[in-house]
């Protein structure tokens, strides 16, 4: 009978997990700091800063990788004609990232939210350009639990630049569809490319979605058909991660509404309607957040309730087996009194008559419990 | 005594139900494929694309049925100075659909959301005409279901356009009274044909909340008169309905208030009476929605202290035959030892006397029981 | 010891209650029938439909009343420069109803309105007229049940037309100073005639919820006091009450506001001090409801904790009686054993020694529960 | 053992306590009369009219009391330049009210509203004066309650005139004020003096929520170390005073906000900043009862989680001392058999080693329980 | 076994720290006394109070520290040309704080504020200057506990006067930054200034959410893994520390969007993005009491399920010994009769069979328990 609260590989696994996912990450900033100041927060998820460089027009394609110290060189397309997207993959080295933010002249405060990996999704417009704090999801089937990347993007007239913690991203369709020249994103701006980025980022949180909803499924056919210990603290996970994950996508909403309502040159007409899209699709993701929410609320009232029926069940045995059983050890406890004087100890039918006592008792008890639906 | 979680038929039907009811459907669409790549999102509900063609004038009606091949004819109806109403069963095809929507001009985004059929519904106004998305729900009264079936219109100058995921639907009385050119819907333009389709669809949810409160009143009965193993079940399954449900009919509000504000050329002045009146519908029915969740909510509370009074009446059972016997089977056992020196065992009366004891004590545990109202 | 749910004769009129009070009604309307086809929803609460007029100047009063065949009479009134209120009971003659909108020109939507009554209060300007929908409530003490009733008014210049389903309401104080022609009601037109109504509505709320008040302190004497089973049943009856009571009342303040804020020549300046009044009065009137809401909410908290402690109480008799006879019963065991070799058997103090020993051992276990606060 | 609900003292207690705070006061007005119809509504609570006059101006002060009888000649202060104050104790002679009101031409509905001692806070202009409904309260602590008393204030030119409904109020220290000339109070005008009146009913809920604190911090301390089976009954006490706490004091941050934003001339410039600063504490106050009802319901689950853990316990030691005896009364009963054929009780060591292996099985048992921490 | 509510050593801890945390704190002021009338609300927390003085300008520093009695020299920083920071440590002596305040020409109602330590964050701005309202927290980690002090801000054309109830604060690095003259600081005005203490303040207030993250894991930790008697306790501590917090921070939101949207000459543009940066750290700071409060309350559901198991264990361990031994026993108790006739008595193998019939019903009621998982 494991009775213990949790097995101790169960909790040495969710010790190593909680380990993991600490809910407000160490800080090194020391309170009262100049604002500005450059500080990496977060974990260090890569092991080199890697840049990589997409330049086009509706005609020409050129694509070059660039290590973190080369980093600079990324400047002199700050005033091309073409478009270019500029990727950096990694940013703890502050050194190197200071100097690209420099010479794309970003405020000190952006060079110290694009380091800082713990912000919420915003919007900010700097005239010369649009900062965005995005948050790119992943989920851990195996684990159950989401992990965020951040994502800082720069909208400058001509390029974008856009920041991850490390590499590997959601962004290879928009690569593959630059390369290929297919459909309109060579022939536009921009403006366009950044909401292909911003709509690649928002279109996987379905597929996160689903697998959750996916997840959620199974807990609650497990929940319904067999509840076992586990199922509670799962539960509450899950709803841990719900509340972590609105976290990150809740702002949204505004930033998106934000980026669709700013009257920013940088922002031209025609992408208006693919960012109302977007934000079609960020309420669709938020809608289906909150109904997990609701749905998984409901799921800790379900196994609540699970866990008194099946305590009620536990009392109906015992109370069955004592009430029928009790009153008979009595009655052999009677006839199995030293009394000199007991007439029944004599007589020859009282044996038989007594167990037919016993049967009837019996018989009662158990009539008893059916009409009252226990049996 | 069926105390197994749930019996296996019944796993089996909540497998199979859990199975048809994906929380987020799968998606086939890539995360960062360009917008407008179109690509049908949801169940395969029809064999074939139907088209039938309603086109008329306060003089005359012309009805006629496409297969999903001649398609393209529809767009014949675009600029002629009738009304136009075209309406698609069936949206799987999507070269078929990508033909009528290119046809009429509709941008790739909207084509887009016609075929994704998990959508929230919309109001969107593109100026030639407007796009909007709504929900048709079906209440299948023996698995306690709700399902829905989208519907978009496109509503242009003297044409509307309606994608359906199925043939079947709520317009034959919309239908019956174009044909018979009965009340005012001939003398009136497409904004008139539109507002009857939604009104269509909107009268159609108080046929299905009706249902639903004939349900939830079933339940209430059952959880007061007789409330079961299967109760709790059933009311968390009419909760996440619910949950299912709001998600469909919120957006509903905001979709024909906005239709209502807008000022479009599309829709006249006429028909805006007829649009407030939607509104009231529309707010009635969320109204509905919420009075139906808070109802079951309670039902909730209700069925938790009545398996604690269960409980409450199962320990009573048990300690009242408990506190009785004990007691006096411990007397029994005393004068079943073998000491050689009890004096009691060799009276006379002592055998008659122990037995009037025991039945005063009993008596008096009764009474006991009695003064406290167990009994 | 009654056990069952709830006896046979209460089960009866719970379900007779239930039948009653159908959380939607059957609507006879066929989903897509034109709008303002005219159609009476709801129960038939009247035999005949009749009508009272009462035409009036600051100098002359005229009472007349009607039969339903005679309705079209009071078309007559509507250009009169008199202030002519016509008050409807019964709405389920269609064909006489819609002879008297039609006279005074009412929209079809209005006309649709007035017959369904399960309509939400509403506030509608049709420039010619308002049109108001208001709930009549009634409080039935010995069921604890509340009905509505929906009563309909139409202002236009110089007449207030008020249809209502049945003989019998709120407005006899109002007749009685029409006819003695107290107060200023005569010396002013018919927006003051409207507001006298619908100040008689929210003034009948008070009462009503001066009723509820009083059996919600009964309640709650009850539950602190002695909490039954019926209790809980009682409790969710009254937030079942609340939570549709609510529903009638919340849509008031928008009604009353609209009114109020309207810009119609229909409502004179001087009236709308006094309309100022009705919404101070709806807001108290909604806020003694959510307070009651509030209550009841708290009142299940009390009674579950009571379940609770109740079945604690019932565990510390079972604990306490068995915790000092188990122990006893075992020793009175030992020494009915039969073995040869038993030496405390032969020893002469052996049995008194071990009723000392009883006796300890049970003053033990007592004083342990005494410490512990159980008795 | 008391297990009786609640002893009968308390219940008596209980009751008396009921009757005196009823949800909704009895109302004498009947439905339908004529507005501004003069009704006093709640309980008598002063023998006779008693009114205070303070006529000052930064030179001169005077003072005068006048009984109910004469109240008319307050009227003769209207008109002067000085600034009065006039104080009336006591709102049931309607004859004596409405001398003075009419006297001061104040319109119907206000001297309905000051006869009406249920109303909500609130905020009136009516051009030549200014009505504000106030609440002052009182806590008394033995009781745990918090009793009301209304406070309608008339800021008219040059006067206010203010009416409590009993004698006894919270500014006596605004008449030090205004008696010794200290600070700016007699340099200024009524809207000062309204606005000082204003700030010692506010201040004086500060004082209330002090105490009020303090006896939820002395309930959170019983919950914590000694909850007993009253603590959820006060919990549920403290809950609904905070409720009906709230319902006083919400509406006077719309009625302070209106007060400060209101183009009226009776409020001077200068008297803004002061009014911003009662805004200030307003909200604080609102803020306090807020944290209360928080940590009120937070005290609601701990009370049921000790509830639960204390049956755990009670559970615990009967499962203990159940499971120990259990087995070794069966023992004991098997070798108090009387089988002929049983070897065992002729063996000679038989019985010391039954004792052994019973002694062996019961520290087996407390060593498992101990092991899962039930020891 | 420790079952007595709490230990008294712990009592003890208790009562003593909710002595220490008033929730409302005594206010010496009377209700109705002159506003303006400086009266220190609070503990005294320092023994005199201290004056710091910062005059710079980007050229040069001048650093003096005052005593309390030299406070009035001060007042001649007020008109220099340079930028000059007051600090003031202690608040308990009124004449000091009040003759700085008046050579400032500070209002009243500031001058009240800012000796009113219980006042909730706030904005005013008084033309000449802008007062605000900021809570400093620290997290004492041994206790659990957050502890306030208040700092009140008056930022003037050139100066900024900050208050505190003690010395010690976050202010550090912005004095070493202007010492060194490091970063924009010293070459920027007051408003600057003013920017560089509110975001100390906010960036403090990451560092106490940190730590109290990490509590909250460490309690999530014990709750899953061995959940106590205490932990409920705590779980109700923490809930009731972030209801306190959450009080402290929210007001912050409005009056650092205050401060940025007020378009005072105070406020500089340039440092207007800087409060923008506040401000997205106030929403973060805000959000993450939040979802601390959403954990909290998910642990709270988490705890009283993990109660119910451990309950169910319970009865499972009793139910599982009483039925496998109280039918055996009932068995023992029948041979252990003493009628003269039963022959079972005689047989020769009976006491073996009986002995196999015990085993066979005793191993029959494993398999019962196992098969339903109690096992």
């Amino acid at each position: 009978m494991a009775i213990s609260p949790l097995c101790p590989a169960r909790q040495a696994a969710w010790r190593v997990r909680m380990r993991r996912k600490k809910l407000v990450k160490k800080t090194p900033k020391i309170a009262g700091s100049a604002p500005g100041t450059l500080v990496h927060v977060g974990e260090r998820k890569a092991e080199r800063i890697r840049v990589q460089i997409l330049d086009y027009t509706s005609e020409h394609l050129e694509e070059r990788a660039l290590s973190g110290e080369e980093i600079a060189e990324c400047c002199s397309y700050k005033e091309t004609p073409t478009v270019s997207w500029i990727n950096v993959d990694g940013i703890h080295e502050i050194g190197q990232i200071e100097a690209l933010a420099n010479g794309f002249g970003l405020h000190p405060l952006v060079q110290e939210d694009i380091l800082d990996t713990e912000h919420r999704p915003k919007f900010e417009n700097y005239d010369d350009y649009i900062f965005l704090v995005l948050k790119m999801l992943q989920f851990n089937g195996e684990r159950g639990e989401i992990s965020t990347e951040q994502v800082s993007l720069i909208l400058g007239p001509g390029y974008v630049i856009s920041f991850q913690e490390r590499q590997g991203d959601v962004f290879d369709a928009v690569r593959e569809r630059l390369r290929l020249g297919k459909g309109r994103i060579r022939r536009m701006g921009a403006d366009y490319l950044a909401y292909a980025l911003i709509d690649s980022i928002v279109d996987s949180y379905f597929a996160i979605l689903e697998k959750i909803g996916d997840e959620i499924e199974i807990l609650e056919e497990e929940l319904v058909l067999d509840p076992g210990r586990d199922t509670m603290t799962r539960i509450h996970h899950f709803k841990r991660e719900m509340i972590l994950l609105r976290r990150s996508i809740w702002p949204l909403r505004e930033v998106v509404s934000s980026l669709q309502r700013e009257e920013s040159p940088l922002v031209t007409e025609g992408v208006g309607l693919y960012l109302r899209d977007i934000y079609d699709h960020t309420i669709q993701v938020i809608d289906t957040v909150e109904t997990f929410r609701d749905i998984i609320s409901g799921m800790l009232d379900l196994y609540l309730s699970s866990v008194s029926n099946r305590m009620n069940e536990v009392m109906k045995v015992l109370t069955i087996i004592a009430t029928i059983f009790i009153p008979l050890t009595f009655f052999a406890g009677i006839y199995g009194m030293n009394f000199e004087y007991m007439p029944e100890l004599h007589w020859k039918y009282s044996y038989p008559l007594l167990w037919l006592l016993m049967i009837a008792s019996a018989a009662g008890m158990l009539l008893f419990f059916r009409r009252k639906k226990w049996l």
